[in-house]
């Protein structure tokens, strides 16, 4: 049993289950994708709209990019494609080079593809799959809880048929105020209907369906096809009742065809515009992706290579940008479906963009009635689903400095972009982490009568003498608190002038930086200044070697104790024997000493 | 004896000691600062020129400071003026807003001194003292050394009497190259002969009048005033021979006069410019004088309170460019002087302010024929000590991330700048701590063979079963390792199919925070999925009381065992009944439940 063995890596995971592949096996795979198809398609589209981009594009992203995941990927089940969050970046990213509905739009959407499949290929390759751990989970959360609520808000305009837009949720939702006396009776009819019809089918379908016998599991399939339904009935009246002549907005005429290959034009300008959010998109399509393929994999106890997902989602988006299409990542929703429909490996994913293909191929002039506002309530049904306003709560209650990431994250997210709002929040957690761990608890301890025990002198009935004073610090030392803990010491010397002992006990320190080094010299050069001796008890065994090579050892006007009972018996023997004296001699010798903690 | 008691703040430490200021005292102030003034005069000169401003200047800077300081500060020896690094920092800054040598230049080190002091007392109002602890040890020793470095390169040019100039180590020392042709004997000769006077004053007169039988203080003490013969020396020299006739380069006439009263024109594009510079002058100041201030206040059990030193340094910067002078903060080498001579109150800083404003009004003439070299050759032998090569070696040998630390500060530093290196090595030194503790040590443990211990599997020979493991994590469980813990028990259940229990040993976990409670919920759900209930062992008081506020204790499979023996006793009873049956019954109930660790 040995944790973390350095494990051969598998550059090609399709090799390790495409010899095993079985009759059996493809027939659950294809059944798998047949329902993800249906559940894609217009997902695809609405996320296409969503960052302003022509709906087919959806599509071409929903195609080769499954492809290049089936080969590379080492989850079993994730399915990759456009998704809410990555789509709403890009919408941000883009429109900040190009006027939307430009072929330059479009260009900076691929090109955008193409830098985040090559720096997530670069990050797996220098493994540093690492550095989206720096994301916490309230910010992630936060953030997804913030975007959810942009997301919807910029697609009322296309329930309502009004024009509206806004850099941050405040101007969206007061531009859609001065325009709504715009609407457009019909769309807003389609939009609305279509939204409603949606949350019932999220939340009232499937329970219906089981109540009148329906296997649960197929009742939740059959509920995921709700956006199919919607679509087809909307584009049904829009064409019989020509909606679009009565201002409607619709789709419109799109050619049929597999994705156009396409050669991003090299262009420093762009890509040096678009590379920051290209980084941007690729760690929070990382965190979402890798969230999901781990929670599903442990679930059949297989396991998740993050380097390696690193290099298959990187092979996705560049898979996706020479195929016109824009950035993608493994979504939850569709992910979940594939592995309830029974897919077992990634061909299910493969399978799916045939799927796509075809319709891709011979769909696309039956969407030309589809109205926008049935995509948006499509949209609008999925983001919501993904605010959580009560998680803030639970994590406010939990950790208060959790809960500031977490808010700060939302109300900048929510006021001034969705970049900015990452960028707050993982500053912000990180410095409030430092803030904790450079303000360490520290307790002045003593013993507890009878007993081998050291407390906190503010919270429990123990025993100190004048002649020692023992400080416990319940935190590595490194240089942000090395200097608290030396005027700490400072000032419990200067107050207690009878003391001649001073102790540190470390059972909690697992690690001390050279800072904390300097500031242990320190206490010990200033503490012999003032007569009082320096001792350390209960140090680990990796501190106590690191102590070792350096000088600190040979000056040390003290002693290193094995244990805090040794020090003060040696140090303080009268309180020792006048409140333990009960404990009987035997057990003393045992545990008086232990042995240096393990390392 | 209480820790961190809240302490009333003392806003005017002067009103303390002014009260109980007696004939004795003075005396010894006064010494003190006689022998303080006659070290000053020359050193402020010195660093005048290295910053590129008027020789007086560096007076001006000598008088009000000091005494802002002596009303302010809580040290009681502390010595503030101008010091090498702040001024190698002020010529970085000003240099890059106006042109040396016009009044332009004079007045945005003037304004930089009001900036640096508005900053400074900001900070002590809203008790920002602690952020200078994100400076670590090895970053500040490796700016002091790369500075040093640097000054006194800048320096050489005046020694050979050429031009040279050059924005980092390289260029600095090409150009020197280049015009080494020009240089000017007359002026090596002073530069070559004072510096090397200077290296022998400091490092052989001292040893040399302590064996001609003087005390060992006094000789430090005239030691001292070597740059003081110096001065004398070569002005005499360069009067009597009209050696500025034959190219020494002099500093010429100065009009005798206290420091000019001036009021900085706010000009916003002028602050915009040095705000940043500003603020790291401030931090690095700062930095530089708490520590001095504190090793000297440890001597005689004095206490320094940090946010206290940020007002009164902020004052002393105020009233630096309130009159005519630069930034300036307190200095090792004089404020070691100032307490080497006896100084009992920072009083000794007011005489001292007094004699150097006395040198200002009277003085200046007398320094017309000061050769430039002579002030160059104390600021080569005054910095060149600051240079600590050997900090490398032994950081480099304690610890690997902070010997990268150090030696990137000391590269971007020589390379790039002073600014780059400071910022480099603290954002190098955050992110290897915070990539330190988002890798934390872990160790599946086994029970030691007749005790209650439990160690390492791969450095101990202890036993362990197939049906429990216990890994143990030496680190707080936060955002950046959660997902880390999560991949490792991951693997470990996947890598052995016969788990049944798993147990995570926390004697180590000082806080737990939101994403890593996530974390621990997520484990917990999926290792039910694997048919593995999950415990923990050994949970400290706080993060125990955490974990209540929560939800994560009604949802968890398994137990919280006060020990890890007790949970082994538990869960797999026969490897306790096999190997630990030595134990009397009566120990192993005393210590198989001790009571939580103290709070």
């Amino acid at each position: 049993m040995t944790l973390r063995q350095s494990r051969r890596r598998d550059w090609l995971p399709i090799l390790s289950w495409a010899k095993a592949y079985r009759g059996e096996t493809f027939a659950n795979d294809a059944l798998a994708a047949v329902i993800v198809t249906i559940m894609l398609i217009p997902q695809s589209l609405a996320y296409a709209l969503l960052a302003g981009l022509p709906p087919q594009v959806g599509l071409y992203a929903s195609i080769l990019p499954l492809v290049a995941y089936a080969i590379f990927g080492t989850s079993r089940t994730l399915a990759v494609g456009p998704v809410a969050v990555v789509s709403l970046l890009t919408a941000a990213a883009v429109g900040q080079v190009a006027e939307q509905g430009t072929a330059g739009y479009l260009a900076a959407a691929i090109m955008l593809a193409v830098l985040s499949g090559t720096f997530l290929v670069l990050m797996g390759l220098f493994r540093l799959g690492f550095l989206a751990n720096f994301l916490s989970h309230p910010v992630i959360s936060g953030f997804i809880t913030a975007s959810g609520l942009i997301i919807a808000a910029s697609q009322l305009k296309h329930i309502f048929g009004v024009d509206a837009d806004g850099e941050n949720l405040f101007l969206l939702l007061t531009s859609l105020a001065r325009h709504i006396s715009d609407l457009n009776l019909p769309t807003l009819m389609i939009g609305a209907g279509s939204t409603a019809f949606l949350f019932w089918v999220r939340k009232g379908l499937a329970p219906f369906l089981t109540a009148i016998g329906m296997d649960e599991k197929a009742a939740g399939m059959v509920a995921k096809a709700g956006p199919v339904l919607a679509v087809a009935v909307t584009i049904g009246l829009t064409a019989w009742l020509r909606l679009d002549a009565q201002g409607v907005a619709i789709v419109g005429e799109v050619e049929g065809s597999l994705p156009p290959l396409s050669v991003p034009r090299f262009d420093l300008a762009l890509v040096k515009a678009l590379i920051g959010p290209a980084i941007l998109i690729s760690i929070i399509g990382f965190v979402e992706s890798i969230s999901v393929a781990q929670t599903l994999a442990a679930k059949r106890r297989q396991r998740i290579d993050p380097d390696q997902e690193l290099i298959a989602l990187g092979a996705a988006n560049l898979a996706s940008g020479f195929s016109s299409g824009y950035p993608v990542t493994g979504g939850f929703a569709r992910s979940a479906v594939n592995y309830d429909a029974g897919a077992e490996t990634p061909a299910a994913g493969a399978y799916t963009a045939i799927g796509i293909g075809l319709a891709a191929l011979f769909m696309t002039p039956l969407l030309t009635y589809l109205p926008k506002a049935t995509l948006a309530a499509t949209i609008i049904v999925a983001v919501l689903s993904l605010v959580d306003l009560k998680a803030v709560r639970e994590t406010v209650r939990y950790s208060k400095s959790d809960g500031a990431a977490m808010i700060a994250t939302i109300l900048v997210t929510l006021g001034f972009g969705v970049e900015a709002g990452v960028v707050t929040g993982v500053a912000l957690s990180l410095f409030l982490f430092l803030l904790k761990t450079s303000r360490p608890h520290m307790a002045i301890v003593g013993l507890v009568p009878g007993t081998e025990h050291f407390r906190n002198t503010d919270r429990h009935d123990v025993v100190t003498g004048t002649k020692v004073i023992t400080l416990r610090v319940d935190e590595s030392l490194y240089f942000a608190n090395a200097r608290g803990l030396e005027d700490a010491v400072y000032d419990l010397v200067a107050q207690n002038p009878s003391v001649r002992h001073f102790v540190l006990m470390c059972p909690a320190v697992n690690s001390i930086d050279a800072s904390a080094l300097e500031s242990l010299e320190a206490l010990n050069a200033r503490l012999r200044d003032s007569e009082v001796t320096f001792h350390l008890s209960e140090v680990k065994g990796p501190v106590m070697d690191g102590l070792k090579r350096s000088r600190f050892m040979e000056n040390l006007t003290g002693e290193v104790f094995l244990s805090q009972f040794s020090a003060l018996r040696k140090l303080d023997p009268e309180i020792v024997v006048q409140h333990v004296s009960s404990v009987p001699n035997t057990l003393g010798g045992v545990s008086a000493e232990p042995p240096v903690k393990a390392v």
